[in-house]
Order: structure tokens, then sequence, then C-alpha cells
């Protein structure tokens, strides 16, 4: 038995811990065996003198070993997942995960839920009526085997160490630590039996990541553990200071995801869909050339083959794919925002924008809230455009209650009279080179 | 309502505490609205990211401030204590306070029990039959006014906040910190209702400072917030690298402390008991000369006073004054170590030899251990002698088990062929310049 007090020292003296430690320490406590003031103590010793790669790779392992560790190797096919570190209208898992289907891979992928100002893949998908994302083991296996696509919560023994974890780091003070965050993510991804794994790492006002040399530190720790693990890492920064495609919300980003899969819409979310898909088609070697790679994705969208698994994995999920119209998925009562003045639009406070949409309740103040998934926004103009006196800037779908939402998101973007340059989409990639 | 993680970030980040966010933090989780694991982790961003004088200064009031202050302002007379911040055969406080008594002073002493291999005034205290330390608010005053002399153990209701959170860091790896340490130490004395008080910082291979940066990082510390209180402040940074005076244990060490009263001792404990009476009287403008202090304070020696305020305070106390002879105080199971080869005595390592004492049961090794109050070691030798072949250098009083004690003593000091230059018994002081 080691004293716990003698390994929370060795990290306040800023030395590095040996994977028998960190296994000790994290397995007791998920455990229950380690009291919670011990855990939280040494979290905040980890996140100011921080973790190198190693241990990183320990504490990732160690928690990944915590409940059930999914092994599809007898499931023919390429195992692969997405993961983004979360953004303001980031539909992209919903029309990916199909599309990559129809592609020929299998896709394991388990989600997570909005976060602070940030929206959650199971929150949207949870739009469509009676649809579950809570999909046991047996289950899980079963439609993977069936249809090779599975969008699925968390289940109670899916690393719990990280559910336990994520708990107290939310109420110490020891969130924002990139080897933290990396555990906390790739423990879950690397649980997943997959082979290959593109972590989208979103930068800008409307990210966690902020500076593009945040991102990168966050992007580049992910991806050597990922290493760490053999699996085929590619990482993508991309643009988040403004919303991806045109919608944000959950029931129209549900809207918006099904004009992608059924090629009805040419937008940012539209772009990161395709490449995604090509990075993944490329990397695993099922083509050598960006071109046959594009084709091989134009066709399950022009065949109507993509979004036909969309509705195979709503129908195998429970979901009820004759609620799909726009009468089920948006609230009818909608205000529009105008432009005041002629000119360019600047820039947008996507921070503020994803505040909105917890106002609209789009998204939670408190875990404990309830979402409404009707509500949403929809930007007519993007960062670039020429934009009228009087034109519509964004639409606000609300439930009646809107004045504050409104109030933050007229305040949530910027005209300018000069031309303003097109922002660069994905902006540092590696592992595709 | 302040959000407690907003706080913790604060400290986190290196950045200054406000007066209201420590005394929120720090009042609240005395009060047991706040949870460990979040004081847990605001503690281990204090110890690495440091507090300073007045982020110090504020958790020493809160804490403080938790439970009863005394005021004993009414009663006439100069209110001093002395703090050593811990040793091995360190008795000092014991001839000293009845001493001061003698001199004119007040003295409400509010003592400890040991810590790790370091000795306890309250366990030495209660080697003698029937004495009582537990003394409450109203006995404590009504001791004061009559006899001008306590010493007691910290009631349940004195700087509870103390209490809590050293048991929190013993358990979480933030106890070794200077702000901490000062805060901890000095909230106790500031609520002892004294005006002066005189810091005895031990430094050498038997005290918690082994360093003398250290011990003066700490004794500056202490000092400094000791003035914030407007405290007429004394340190003196002494040598703990051999045992203090003769002896170690308990018993045995009361009756060092009835030498030392009766004037029949003149060791290395006798001389910092002379040099602290003198420093508080010089200090506190009783005598401006160490002439007339040296001769007040030999008057209380010398004309019995100083014995016979011990044995009123013992009386007071419920402790039994006929239960001070050597059979009472000490075991009758003796052995010896004597000098396998002629030499001088080159160095002790003092932590080994409280280690040793933990072993003869005259300390304790978890929270839970009794006590023997009859063991204990005799120095017949100090840093310096000269000693002949088969000369006795220590005698081991035990109760039977002495195996491990004797092994450890026997390789706990070094004699040299060499002459060896006898040890700086006050290395430093500030405060009587």
């Amino acid at each position: 038995m080691m004293y716990i007090p003698d390994i929370i020292k060795i990290k306040r003296e800023g030395k590095k811990l040996s994977e028998k430690q960190i296994d000790y320490m994290i397995g007791e406590y998920v455990k229950g065996n380690i009291p919670d003031y011990q855990a939280a103590s040494f979290l905040m010793a980890c996140f100011i003198n921080g973790l190198n790669e190693r241990e990183t790779f320990y504490l990732t392992d160690i928690m990944r070993k915590s409940g059930d560790i999914y092994d599809f190797s007898d499931i023919e096919g390429i195992k692969v997942d997405k993961h983004s570190t979360g953004g303001v209208g980031d539909k992209i898992s919903i029309p990916l995960a199909p599309i990559l289907g129809c592609l020929g891979f299998i896709v394991p992928m388990v989600s997570g839920r909005g976060l602070g100002h940030t929206g959650g893949t199971l929150d949207k998908l949870e739009s469509i009526k009676g649809l579950s994302v809570n999909i046991g083991k047996t289950q899980f296996r079963k439609q993977l085997q069936s249809i090779g696509v599975v969008m699925a919560g968390q289940t109670k023994n899916f690393v719990p160490a990280d559910k336990k974890l994520y708990a107290l780091r939310d109420v110490t003070g020891t969130v924002e630590s990139v080897p933290l965050i990396t555990a906390s993510i790739m423990s879950k991804k690397m649980a997943e039996g997959i082979d290959s794994l593109l972590l989208d790492v979103k930068q800008g006002n409307g990210a966690f990541m902020k500076t593009m040399k945040d991102a990168l530190l966050l992007a580049e720790n992910m991806y050597n553990i990922g290493k760490f693990f053999n699996k085929n890492m590619i990482y993508a920064v991309t643009d988040m200071s403004q919303i991806i495609g045109d919608t944000a919300g959950n029931g129209i980003e549900i809207m918006e995801s099904i004009d992608i899969l059924k090629g009805k819409c040419m937008n940012s979310a539209y772009e990161l869909v395709r490449e995604f898909s090509i990075m993944l088609l490329i990397k695993n070697k099922i083509y050598d050339k960006r071109k046959e790679a594009l084709n091989a994705f134009n066709k399950v969208i022009d065949s109507g083959k993509a979004y036909e698994m969309f509705l195979k994995m709503i129908s195998m999920q429970k979901g009820d794919v004759k609620c799909l119209k726009k009468t089920d998925l948006l609230s009818n009562r909608m205000i529009e925002i105008k432009a005041d003045k002629k000119g360019y639009l600047k820039s947008m406070d996507v921070y503020q924008m994803g505040v909105a949409l917890i106002h609209l309740k789009a998204g939670r103040f408190r875990k404990e809230d309830n979402i409404d998934h009707k509500t949403g926004i929809f930007m007519n103009k993007h960062v670039g455009d020429a934009v009228d006196k009087n034109e519509t800037i964004m639409k606000i779908y609300h439930n009646g209650v809107y004045e504050e939402a409104l109030h933050i998101l007229k305040k949530s973007f910027i005209l300018s009279e000069n031309d303003v340059p097109f922002r660069k989409l994905i902006k540092i990639t590696k592992g595709i080179e």
C-alpha cells in the first residue's frame, strides 16, 4: 500500500510520477478507496505543475481501463471516430457518422452533451422524437454489426473514472488543464475499440481554446497520446470564430444535417464533413488520392445512401423517422435581426452567441436544466458577406421568451464599411501529409 | 455568495486573493459550508503558488477569529508567550513559564502535543500524576488572575479552524508550507490575548527547518505577521542539531525542568530559559540593561520562587506535587551506550534520535498511540565534549522493549579523533536590537 500524501508530494514538487503511482492514485480513487479531498489536492498539483506525455498516457490508460472496454475487432472494417473539442453549431458528427458508415467504415461513436456555451451531439440527436442515445454494450455491438454506425452516450460503466474525475474537477477549479482534458477525452476514445481517430480542435472566440497556441498544445498532446495507443491519428485545427454552417441549436441543426446528407447544403459545415471524410479515407489507405476519395464521398451523397443510412440509424435507435419535418424540429415563433446599415459582416462573438442560445433554452445553465429542442438561430450572413441595409443577418427561433437572447445577439456581430476577407475554415492539419 | 472554483482559480493562477475571498473560503469551510475537496484543492494551490504577507495575515486573522478569542486586558501585567517550532528535548516552556510568572509577566500559554519526531509540552506535563491541560475558558482566566501562569492545551473552541485545516493538510500533502505553517501557529498565538511573543525557531537536523535559509524564511514570516497584529515580537533561531539540554522524553524532561527551576542545572536548556527570560524583560522594557534582567532572573531562581510557582501551577491544574520524584517520572530499566574509542563527540543525528524516542514510546507513530511517560534518554555527552573509551555517551530509559531504539541510537552520533568546536546555541535573533 502506498501512502497517498507521498504520491501527492511528488507532483506538488513538480517531479514525475511513475505508472504505478498514477495507477494507484486514480485506480483506488475510482474504486472509492481514496477520498475526494486527496484526489482534489492531487489534481490541483497536476494542474499547476503539469504532466508530461508519458504521465498523461498512464493517466489516460488507467482511466480507459476503469470500466467496459469495447472491442469490435471481430467485426470487419476499419473502426473510426471523430471528436470535436466543442463549438457552437458544431453538428458535424451527425451527418459525418452515417457518411463514414456508407464509405465502409465502422463508426462506434460515443458522444457528449453540451458543456458551457457549446452544444452537444446527444442533445441535438434527442430532437428526433423517440430517439435513444442510451445504448447498452450488447445493443451497441448488434447495431454496429447490422449497419456499422452507432451514435450513443456514455453508459454507466463506460470510463466511469472520467465521470468521477470530471465531476470533481468541475467543482475544484481544475478543468482547463491540457493533460487533464487530454486524458478525459482520450480515455473515452481509446475505450471505443477504434483504429483511427480524427480530432477536430476548435480554435477561436467560440471555442475553449481561444488562441492557436493553446489549440495546438492540446491538439499535439491528444495526437501523441493516440499514437502511444497505436492509433491512426489525424488532427485538424478549425475555425470557431463564427457559427459552423448556418445554424445553431438542436432541432435546427438536425435539419441542417439532413440537408448536408441530401447534398442540398454547401456551407462550411458541409465542407468540414466532406474534408473529414476525405482525410479519414486517405489516412486509412482506402484511397491514395484526394480525387478518388472526393468521388466516393460525392457518390454516397448523390445516391441518397448517406441519408438512407441516417434514417436506418434513427430507426435502430428507436427514433421516429416520420418526425423529421420542419414542424417537428423547429419552433414556429421567429424574430429577425436586420442590418442597420450597409456593409460587410466583419466578425461574430461566438461565445456570446452560445450564451444567447442558453437563454433560448437550447443549452443549459445548470446540469439539471431541461433543453428546448425547437429553439435556435439561423445565420443568413457569414463573416465576409456583403450586407444591405435592412437585410436579415439572422433569424431567432424561440419559445416566447427571447428578450435576453435578442439583446445579446444584437451585439454579437460587427458590420464593417470595408470589404472583409472570408475566414479560413481548416487552419492546420497533422497526420495526413 | 461567491463561486468557490473562481476563488480557487485565482490562487491556481498565482494571483493575489483579497481579504473577502480568504474570509469566505476559510470562514465557510470551517462552518462546514464548503466541502473538504474544495478546501484541499485551494490549499494545494496556496502551497504551490504561495501567499504573500498580506494574504497570510488575512488567513491568520480569519482562523484566529474562528472560535474563542481570549482577552485578558483587564488583568494587570504584560501578557507574554514563547513558541517553539519543535525539537527533541525541547522542554524550555516548562521552566520558562513559571519563571516569567515570577518576573511579573502574565503567561497564558496554549501548547501542543508531539508532532512527528518532536516532543510536545502537553505530553511532558502529563507525566505529572493527575495534572490536567484541559482548561476551560473560565478556569483559564481564574488561574491567570490567581497565579499569572497557565499551561494548557487547545480547548475544542480555541481556533477550531486550525484543527480542521491541519487535519486536512496532514492527509493532502500540504503541511510543509511557510505561509500555512505561519497561519497555523500565529492564529493560535494571536488568540491568546498576549502583548508580546518570543518565537524560538529551531534549525538543524532535529528541526522541521533543516537549513538556516528555511528557518529564517519562517522566522521572518511569523515575525512580520505578529507585527501586523501590533505585538511586541522577538525571534531567535536556535540550534537543533543536538538534544536540547541533557534529556529527551517526557518524565525525564520534567526532572530536568525541575533542576533548571532550582538552579541545579547549567546546560543548554538552562541557557535558553535564561536568555529567553532576559529577551522578554528587555523587549517589554521591564529593564534597560541585560545585567539588571539577569539579576532579576537569578533572583527568582535563587530565592526558590520559580520552583514554588511551578508547584502552584501544578496544584491549580490538579497535578500531584508529591509525585515529582525520580521513581514517579522515570523508568528504573536502563541501558547505556558507551564509546568504543577515545575521541570527541562530533555530531548527532537528532531526527533519528526523535525516531528512537518514538520506538521507546516516548512519542507517537499515529495520533491514537498512547505514550509511555517514563521512557527517554539522558545525554552524558554533548557535541564538542571529549570522550574516553568505554565512557557513557547516553543512558536509555525503557520499559522493556528497546532493541529498535538501541539500534538507532548506537548509530545516532559520530566520534571524531580531532578536537571539535562547541556548537553555537542561539544563532540569530531579531526584535531586541
